[in-house]
């Protein structure tokens, strides 16, 4: 055993749930503009949890998730009625897991740690998201960003951690596949582990994650034997 | 006249200063992906200042720019050595000002509103920017983000304005390009005006500006005889 935390949190969306399935139903649906479409809404998502944090304008991300989506429609000129609309939300609320990560979870878990998810979803998409991809009972808590009113990177959002598991954050193995997530839980001053899935730059914000692998299989070599 | 605010405060890059002989930069530097490197360096500087300010590790505009376009230098594969970097970052330096900005602010100076720049941009840099597109002696003051460590949408930067003013914000007519910071200002409480040069739809943020146009001549109509 290389590293041993006194538990592991996972950001939630690109990291345990595949979110590539969105992408597949978007081009089905606006064939051609589904990439764009993906891109955009998961770029409008992150935006609009950042700017109504910062304002103090709380609305819970699925609500967010929505007006991303809404947002996408008129940018891209795309005919998004209610029943696009209801299909690219309903696949949001049921993806699948990452091919590896069921049974990562489930030799993580054997090691005794305990398993949280810490996310900006708010509890009721998560636990639909968690059923969804065969993940139900893996996970001691589920720490929402809903809970503070406040999302990621703020640090009310973190520190949720260290007071639900009592200990220091440095104790704590933070994990997300997004770079500036890690960066985030890195200052605040988790353990943290970038699964850089895509094989993206490091964000230029001179700080580095503690550890840095491509998929969950890497976390389990990290901390069991 | 229409409206009579108190003053007058200008959001600077997008605003006052036009980009867009960046982007020709880029593109000469680059050819083929000028467009691409322009529009991801503005955002990853956006997503750098609302990072920074979320976790209170700022760091001046001018260096955050520098950093965003490392990243984007690493995400685009791009040769980019310190010769492209100081040739990009001086043309940012020296940008220009809209068509019809200066003739604009002739004459809403000229109507006797104080008018000040309220931007994310360092003094440095602003003082450089304001220099450079002939706006030399047009503002009463730069209030900088600087100032407070902090970047919109923080209330902190909004609120140098009624402080310096010493006003209500309500009694403020705050101008930008940026439909996002124009969200930000509404919802902090000036009355909003938003500079819509290119059609984009509006954030869905569940608030709307106060007045929207298309250039600075609109806020002209709507505050001069």
């Amino acid at each position: 055993m290389i590293l041993t935390p006194k538990a592991i949190c996972f950001d939630a969306y690109g990291t345990l749930f595949d979110v590539h399935s969105v992408g597949q139903l978007a081009e089905s649906l606006f064939p051609g503009k589904g990439k764009a479409l993906s891109q955009l809404w998961r770029d409008k998502q992150v935006e609009y949890t950042r700017l109504r944090s910062m304002s103090g304008r709380y609305k819970p991300f699925w609500e967010i998730t929505v007006d991303a989506l809404n947002y996408c429609g008129a940018a891209l000129g795309l005919d998004l009625g209610a029943a696009q609309r209801d299909a690219l939300m309903a696949q949001y609320a049921r993806l699948s897991a990452f091919p590896e990560n069921l049974q990562a979870l489930q030799r993580l878990q054997a090691s005794g740690l305990p398993l949280a998810i810490h996310t900006n979803g708010n509890p009721e998409m998560i636990a639909q998201a968690v059923e969804s991809a065969g993940m139900s009972g893996m996970f001691s808590t589920v720490l929402s960003a809903d809970r503070v009113r406040r999302y990621k990177v703020d640090a009310s959002v973190y520190q949720l951690a260290p007071d639900f598991f009592n200990c220091q954050a440095s104790e704590l193995l933070f994990v997300s596949s997004n770079g500036w997530d890690v960066c985030g839980a890195t200052w605040f001053g988790f353990k943290t582990f970038w699964v850089n899935r895509s094989g993206a730059p490091a964000e230029c914000l001179d700080v580095l994650p503690s550890y840095i692998g491509s998929s969950l299989d890497d976390v389990v070599s990290l901390v069991c034997k």
